[in-house]
Order: C-alpha cells, then sequence, then structure tokens
C-alpha cells in the first residue's frame, strides 16, 4: 500500500489527512501515476449543441483538428439530451503539456468558435481547466482500462491508502497538504451577442465520475441497470435542475459514444462546483448522493470482488487563471451560462 | 451561529476544521455549555447483571448510595436483554468534580463491587471514565431536554456551526485543534477468579447516542417505531456481536427506566472504541450505520421542522489514567470482558 501522493509531490504538511497512518482501506483502489516531468494538464471539453440530426460535418472537421500538430494525447466523446430537448455531443481532450495545448487551441479555436458557427444551426462551446499536478486526482476500482486524464498517464499505482473514507478526495490532491482549497463567488457572465464568456472564481472544481458496465453479465448487469443506474440518474438530475443552492453550477450525465457514435456501455457524470468543499458535502450528506452510496454499497457488497462493474473519477480544483469557458448560439440552460445569476 | 468549541476552551489550531469558516449546516443542532470552572467530568456506568426477576435490593442500596454526601449531580437509568438471556440494568451517574467521584467511590465502591456480593447470583460491573473538559463533545438537535452529561451543564448554545458533516464529531471536541486522538493497542485483562480488571489504552472512545420518541404520536410514532427504530437495532446487534474487527469493542442498545422501574419512551446505544477514528469509519462508512443515516435522513426530510423524535449523543476520548473498569461475577460477553482477546 502506498500513498496517493507520489514521492516527488510530497512537502512537508501544514494541514493533516483526515485518516491516522495506521488507516487500512476495507478494500483495494488505485491512482494513476503521471510521469515526473509532468507539471500541468489540460482538461478541455468541446460542445456541440443542436436539435434533430447531428452535423455529422462538425464532428469531423473536429476529429481533424485533433489528428493536427499539438493535439491532445487523449480524447473520447459523449452526449447527452437535456429537458429542453437539446442533445450535446461533447468531445474531452487531455493534454499534459499545456503548450501543446495553446498551441493546439491558436489554430483551431476559430474552427470551433468562430462567428459564422451559428449559421449551421447548432451551438457550440469549451470549457476548459489547466489543473497543476497538484491540483487533481485520480480514482479507479480496477488498475487495467485508463479512463479520461488516466490514459494520458505512465502507470497505475500500487493499492492506495486515502480511500474509502469521506475526506479521501481532498487527501488524494496533492495540494490538500498544505492548502484549505475554499470557493470565491459567483462566476462573471460576460455576454457579446450569441457569444458569452464565463469566469469562474478561484476554488473551482470539477468532477468527472463514471462507470463502465461493459463486462456485467447477468444477475449483475440487472443490479447494475435496474437497481443502481435509475438511483445514479436522479441524482445527476438533482444536480442538474436543483443544485444551484448547494454550489453545483452545472451536471452532466454522459453516455460515452463508441468510436461507431453508438452508444457504449460507459457513461459518466461531470459536474462544475463553486469549491471542493461543495463537492464534498453534497456527496457525504445530501440524500440523493447517500442514496447513490448506499446503492452501490449494496451492489458491491452483493458482488464481492467478483464484481465485474468499473468505477473512476478524476476531481480537479483550479484557480481563475487556469479556466476558459465560452458558449456561442448555446441555449440558456448550458454549462455555466446560469451559474453566475443562480450561484 | 456559534462555535461548538467555547470561547474559553479555544486555543491556537495545529489541526485544522473539516470545513471551511464560511460552512452554514442544513439544519440547526445545539451543545451543551459546562459552567467555565469545571475542568472536568465523571462518567461512571454501574451494572447489575442476572437472569430473571431482578434483585430489587440491590438496586434501592444503590439510589440511598447516590443520595449519599459526595453522590452524583444527575444519574439515569436503563436496561438490555442479551442473547445469552442477561440482563443488565445500568445505573448512568455524572460528576463535574472528579474529587466528590474519588470521595464518593471510596465510600460506596465496596457496596457494589465487594467480594461476598456474587452471593446474591448477580453480576455487578463498573465502566467509569473521566474525560477533561476537552476531551468530550454533545450534541442535541433540540435545546430543550439534557440527557446524560448535559444534564449537569449549565445552560445551552445557540446554534452551532460543527455538525451535519463527517469530522463534526471531532471538530467538536476541544482537544480535536491540536491533537489526532490516536487510539492504542488492545486492553490488558487482569484476571482474579470472579473479578475483572481491564485496562484500555490511550485513545479509548465511549459513545451514547439516544433517542427519546415519547412525544412523537400517529404517523411520526409509527414512522420512528416501524421504518427507524429496526434498522437502528440492526446496527446495534452488529456491533454487539461483530464490532470486534473494526474497533468497536462493546455495544449495549439500552431502554430508559422510568422512575417507577418501567421502560420509558427513549433508548441509547452506548459503545466501547479502540479509538475516535474507528467509531468515524463505522459512523460514515459501514452499511449498518449507513442504513440508520439513511432511515433517520429519510425520516427527517419527511417530518420536516414538525419533528418531535429528539436525539442526542455524548462522544469522549480518554487516556490510560482516565478510566476504570472492573467486573465481579459477570459472564465472559460482558462489556470489556472479550475486548483483549478479540481485538
Amino acid at each position: 500500500m502506498e500513498s496517493a501522493i507520489p514521492g516527488h509531490l510530497t512537502v512537508e504538511r501544514t494541514r493533516h489527512r483526515r485518516v491516522p497512518d495506521d488507516y487500512a482501506p476495507p478494500y483495494p483502489a488505485f491512482v494513476a501515476r503521471n510521469r515526473t516531468g509532468v507539471r500541468q494538464v489540460v482538461m478541455a471539453y468541446l460542445g456541440l449543441q443542436f436539435r434533430g440530426a447531428a452535423p455529422g460535418h462538425a464532428l469531423d472537421e473536429l476529429d481533424s483538428a485533433f489528428a493536427a500538430p499539438d493535439g491532445p494525447g487523449h480524447h473520447d466523446r459523449a452526449s447527452q439530451t437535456d429537458p429542453a430537448g437539446y442533445t450535446d455531443i461533447v468531445s474531452i481532450a487531455y493534454w499534459d503539456d499545456p503548450g501543446a495545448f495553446d498551441r493546439w487551441f491558436k489554430s483551431h479555436r476559430q474552427g470551433w468558435l468562430s462567428d459564422d458557427r451559428p449559421a449551421d444551426g447548432t451551438g457550440r462551446w469549451i470549457e476548459v481547466i489547466r489543473p497543476m499536478i497538484e491540483e487533481f486526482e485520480t480514482l479507479f476500482n480496477l488498475p487495467d482500462r485508463p479512463e479520461g486524464v488516466a490514459v494520458i498517464a505512465e502507470a497505475w499505482s500500487d493499492e492506495i491508502q486515502e480511500h474509502a473514507y469521506w475526506g479521501g478526495m481532498r487527501d488524494r490532491i496533492p495540494l490538500s497538504q498544505n492548502d484549505p482549497m475554499p470557493g470565491g463567488g459567483a462566476p462573471e457572465v460576460q455576454r457579446d451577442g450569441a457569444r458569452v464568456r464565463v469566469h469562474p472564481k478561484q476554488g473551482l472544481c470539477l468532477i468527472r465520475s463514471g462507470q463502465d458496465w461493459a463486462d456485467t453479465v447477468g444477475d449483475e448487469r440487472s443490479l447494475y441497470l435496474d437497481d443502481v443506474e435509475p438511483v445514479l440518474r436522479a441524482g445527476m438530475d438533482f444536480l442538474r435542475d436543483e443544485g444551484r443552492p448547494i454550489g453545483c453550477y452545472a451536471n452532466r450525465y454522459l453516455r460515452v459514444l463508441g468510436s461507431d457514435g453508438q452508444p457504449s456501455d460507459r457513461s459518466f457524470g461531470m459536474s462544475w462546483w463553486r469549491s471542493l468543499d461543495a463537492l464534498e458535502r453534497w456527496s457525504e450528506s445530501h440524500p440523493t448522493h447517500v442514496a447513490i452510496f448506499g446503492a452501490a454499497m449494496k451492489y458491491l457488497m452483493k458482488m464481492g470482488p467478483a464484481a465485474k462493474l468499473r468505477l473512476y473519477h478524476e476531481v480537479s480544483v483550479v484557480g481563475p487563471d487556469e479556466q476558459y469557458f465560452e458558449y456561442l448560439g448555446c441555449h440558456d440552460g448550458t454549462g455555466l451560462l446560469g451559474a453566475g445569476l443562480r450561484a
């Protein structure tokens, strides 16, 4: 067993972990290990919003952009349809070199967000954060199928100590060793016609939390789809529709698309929070997440080590200079567009 | 709103609270405030163990002792019957002057635990801790009916900040400002015929956690008795029967007795733990307590501020010199008798 915080990021603490040094988690979990040279990563969510049929050309163009020089080390794609009837197809791209991202974005931002884009009737958006290596963490129940930012990592950890207790998320983020990571005020929303920029404050927090039920069969599959997924969906809907008062600016519950563009047996929630502590409070005490936690626990108790369900998440906390939010021709409920008004 | 830690016990911190300074709990809670002159309290649990009919004289004698000089500031009485068929009637007495307790115990210990006591066929035991004022906390959902150590307190707090999150219990204990309160090794059990002394190590933790449903009527009463109590009982049974591997040395689930000796509409669990962190881990992640928490949350969500159910607890963490455990003629599963073997 080892700490979730790798040796080269371990510093003298001014803040304690929530568990004693002899704490032993009741089941294993793992984190992704980046190359020690990696100082900062970029996580970019590029959204295409439309009603009706997807304009395929837009995604083809984006794929070409990803394949161009300085493109991301990994990307995947997922979709959701919101209550207003809009579908968002979201392409998520990861870089471990912010300089490469900057060059890429300079070359390709116009392609995604140029002024003539709304002419095709779609909305376009991009939500980007660039956490320092000290500002994010990952967690996986099985160390064999990386997702998200873990795909561009170098290796898996051994079993880690800081998990299976409330506060483990914070304790896995290296910055927690000496920083309380407080949240700031409401984001500023800056409108210019159909184009909107949003500027969140310090401590903005993003969680991507996913599940992969591709390998489940029979009873386990039913248990996930019938008993766990509906509870998870209810929690995701709550955050999307009623999360503002508790500090959740936006939530999307997305189905991962395969390379053929069809829904796969993978999904994830991604939500933007005023602060890490707002996410902590919802996770550990709100009825909607207590229900998710209870359903997942019942599932894992029943299945034991034979469980084929894969679970992972990545959580980042960033400052005001490590964010970029731009929306073009999107409806008012998109992403952080409403956060400034309602938070 | 105010801190659970009163001003005269506030010191410069080396350890942080788990929540930011702007944390606002979603519902109110209150703590008992002792006179500022109180430096240490004594909590004494005196047990009478028997099968069949209760030997009334023993309790009459104990009542006389409590009424004698240097007797406790408050006592109450409760009972349970364990799976082996033994009933324990437990008298719980509180002092806010350890000197008075010492004098009282010197005069009355023999009356409760003298060598000829087993002759009446009963077992006798006493479990005492004397936490410093920095080493315990209380919590009440309504500030109008003190229980336990709160009865000898002077007043109620205003609404306090440190509750409704995992870690609030620790954050309410003044010692948490600069002490991690770690647990020690297994208790030492010292046998001398029918008499046994048990010596737990540093960080021993006691929780008394109770509920009062006397004022509930109609649907609320059914909701408590049919939906909450069975889940609570299952958790209490788990700790009693299977708690050892997770650091729970012993648990009793007791019904409070009225002045007529009959069961009242009040109950509490009292459990001994290797350490505060062992109690924290069970509370926040074990399926049996997650179920209790879920049932209680559903109850409180449904009833809202109209709920008449009263909930309280008191939690103490003590060092090896602040404990006294003695058992005479008791069966092997009594209190901490098995803790040294199984912990």
